[in-house]
């Protein structure tokens, strides 16, 4: 009975995806509330989660039940065909890669990661360097195990793990579009910014419970809802959770309000597109969010496309200057404005602005393919990268700590990540612009404080869509045309230059 | 090979207690930090774990491994003998119950509970009765099973799911003797109170932050490492987490700090157990928490024989006062000792004192008894709850909200705890007069604040044997005798008649 396969199969994702669930309630709980004496024991309890959900996903009657349900395929309505291609995908990548080369690089990565802690402290390449390559050498092996398993490039197929049908054919074509445009464009957002005002900083202390409240505010306005989710602290700011119950972090730094408050709204992003995923496919592979461009286009388009626009800023400033008693000069909107525009070059990828944050992430991606087709070696790469910096950006980094050490993601294991950002970029770009031309009425709502139009579209268009298509179909039925690299420069030239 | 088998045991079961802690902090989430949104997805959550873990204690070939682990008894040492003894007693009571009336008894509890809250709210036992029929029956039906698969009595088998080892004719025979000296003392105190001075309320307002503050304070100083540990708020006060990971939780009455106060210091004794267990054996049955007397008995010693006590206040009152800014006669060491030790007779067990709480056990085992063995129906159990407060306490409860609906166990199919919490109050006494007995520094070192000579003996004595004997043994082991309701009794005598 082959509907009973696919009847089947859905019973088990569902029993894999609580226990993931349970997982990623123990990581957030690490991230946010643990005491550090907990560490060891927190990391063997998520260890035992992982083993028995890949002893699920690898069962032996796994491969037979996916043949039988596809065997039965005209049976199934789009949303369960999507979620069998789904289902087989995660099933084939989970069985690519033997036993021991998973456990090889997840220690590899753990002891670097823990290695490049003291050697970005201490600028140390050539300590971490040995550990790196470990982590390179077992990457490329599993690279070349899921690229056999999936019939993609090496690098598509390490991608695919957080862009699913993302390639680098396309990666390549708009890259090189944002690459012909961007240092030419960035000259003239300096010169013109030149010519306006000073910038100036509104001063603190701006105490963190102030700050808690007002980015709840604006959480709530923005449709976060607080019988499903919290705002807490931790190092790292994340979205964590589940649909249910999402959980947003940030830290607070009370000398300035303004980075914590665009970080709160960047992760309400994020959560907002996690809560809106379908009901209907909860805990099931096509129910989950699309890979990382689209979740990072839901953060990106609350932060910089509305949250950082001139019409939000008439709404929010106000509620800033109230909420910390501000005044003066500092705290008009249209400083607020500009400092929440202000480009500025800069060695540290996540201090970027939205101008010069693509040449970080090109630089990687280049290096990184270099890296992982053996074009290059880990010898070559500090000097590289700051010949890639001064290419890009213009500026040379004057270490390693502020170079090529700066990020955790190759040292961690997470190669074929960091194209995601700036593809997210765009892609927010190009939703938002599809989304205003719909409804002409978002932008003026945005202005009073009213979201409800923008979350409306976003449901139907994206948060509902989940994994129905992947994320270059999505952008095309949503936006009427694929990525388009000119979407993004049109919105920046129209920011930055006001033309 | 049996020593294998023995191995084999061990390392299914540190499986099945990482799943477990695994649920624990879901547990504890729900309790203190998730947004309500979140239970229903939680439920879930926790259902798959178990019933991962219930696959895992079923598994076909457990029968077998068991019995050749036993075969090669002589081999293994006494914890291991100690372990293999507490796995065999484990995997009995997980397979003694056919999977429907686990399901069954499971949806019977939550849905009486539920209903429950609304019928004690509006004072209508007639509404939850059927409920309540239910949960019983399928108690009975269960114990039933129980008791077949232990060769144990029906209440005796239910029992030992809270009390490993606790017998009813032990119960009898201690309960017997408080039942005859408590009537007689409770007038004698009430009377001697009655000359005392009378007891004053410190005025508030107590802000939580300052309460959690002193809190905090006196964990530190009991011995509680906040690096392995928290302390939250939570509706119902518990103790919950891992060893090296404890986190009690409290709540905060700003016009009372007293309660919340002696709250923390309660659940701090039932943490610093659980954080004493011995690492060796940490995710083996043997390494568990002894039953629920043994665990009660840390936190009753802690809260009443110590914290209590008079010694404990002089060092303790001055450190209140200026917590609070506290002056004048209701601050005094000796008004603060009267109010931390009031007898007063009431309808709640929850606000009992420790010389009245004992009857509200007695009274509840007394009906529990006659309820599981057919000598009471449901429709009796009312008026026979009234009468037992009536002989027991001399007070009539003019509502079944402050009779027999007052307390959850029943209706969530809890039957066979109650007599813990007595056992645990006359075990807390017997062992702090052991440990003063051995090493009589350790009073006069709580009247410096100094608790490590107290917790090096309970160390060694009680938190450090973990399982390896039954609370019986454990208790004659440590104290030199088996449980004597006398000294609990001459405990009472002292503290109340000074004599």
């Amino acid at each position: 009975m082959s509907a009973t396969a696919y009847e089947t199969l859905e019973s088990r994702f569902r029993r894999m995806a609580l226990l993931s669930e349970a997982a990623g309630v123990l990581h957030w709980d690490a991230a946010a509330i643990m005491p550090e004496g907990g560490a060891q024991a927190r990391g063997e309890q998520l260890a035992e989660l992982k083993a028995v959900v890949h002893g699920l996903m690898t069962a032996p009657d796994m491969g037979d039940l996916i043949a039988d349900a596809e065997a039965a395929g005209p049976d199934l309505d789009p949303w369960q065909s999507a979620n069998l291609r789904e289902i087989h995908h995660q099933w084939i990548k989970s069985t690519a890669l033997p036993e021991d080369l998973v456990v090889a690089l997840s220690r590899a990565s753990t002891t670097c990661e823990t290695a490049w802690r003291t050697a970005r402290a201490d600028n140390d390449y050539a300590a971490i360097k040995p550990y790196l390559q470990d982590v390179l050498d077992l990457t490329r092996e599993a690279g070349r195990a899921k690229a056999e398993a999936t019939g993609l490039s090496l690098y598509d197929a390490l991608l695919d793990d957080y862009e699913p049908g993302g390639r680098t054919a396309d990666i390549d074509r708009v890259f090189g579009e944002l690459q012909a445009f961007l240092p030419g464009f960035l000259g003239e957002v300096l010169e013109a910014q030149a010519r306006k005002p000073e910038i100036l900083m509104p001063e603190g202390p701006f105490p963190a419970e102030t700050q808690k409240a007002l980015g709840e505010k604006f959480m709530a306005a923005l449709g976060f809802d607080f019988d499903h989710g919290r705002l807490d602290v931790s190092l790292h700011p994340f979205c964590g959770g589940i649909p249910e119950d999402v959980r947003i972090t940030t830290r607070y730094d009370e000398d300035d309000f303004t980075s914590s408050l665009m970080g709160v709204l960047h992760e309400t992003g994020h959560a907002l597109y996690e809560r809106g995923l379908p009901e209907r496919w909860r805990r099931q592979p096509v129910g989950e969010a699309l890979g990382m461009s689209i979740h990072e286009s839901q953060s990106l388009l609350v932060e910089m496309q509305v949250c950082r626009s001139r019409a939000f800023l008439e709404w929010a400033a106000p509620i800033m200057r109230e909420a910390f008693g501000g005044s003066g000069p500092a705290w008009e909107t249209g400083n607020l404005y500009r400092l929440y525009t202000r480009v500025e070059p800069g060695f540290i990828r996540v201090d970027a602005d939205e101008v010069t944050y693509p040449a970080h992430v090109i630089l990687r991606y280049r290096l990184e393919r270099a890296l992982l087709d053996g074009d290059m070696t880990l010898d070559e790469l500090p000097a590289a990268w700051n010949d890639g910096m001064e290419e890009l950006l213009g500026i040379r980094p004057p270490t390693d700590t502020l170079g090529c050490m700066q990020d955790l993601h190759w040292y961690d294991g997470a190669w074929g990540y960091f194209p995601t950002y700036t593809l997210g970029a765009m892609s927010a770009a190009q939703i938002y612009r599809a989304a205003r031309d719909a409804d002409p009425a978002i932008e003026a709502s945005i202005g009073r404080g009213d979201f409800a139009p923008l979350m409306a579209w976003l449901g139907d268009n994206v948060h509902g869509q989940a994994r129905l298509m992947h994320a270059p179909d999505l952008l095309t039925q949503a936006t009427g045309r694929p990525l388009d690299a000119k979407v993004f420069e049109d919105h920046l030239r129209q920011r930055y230059l006001g033309s």
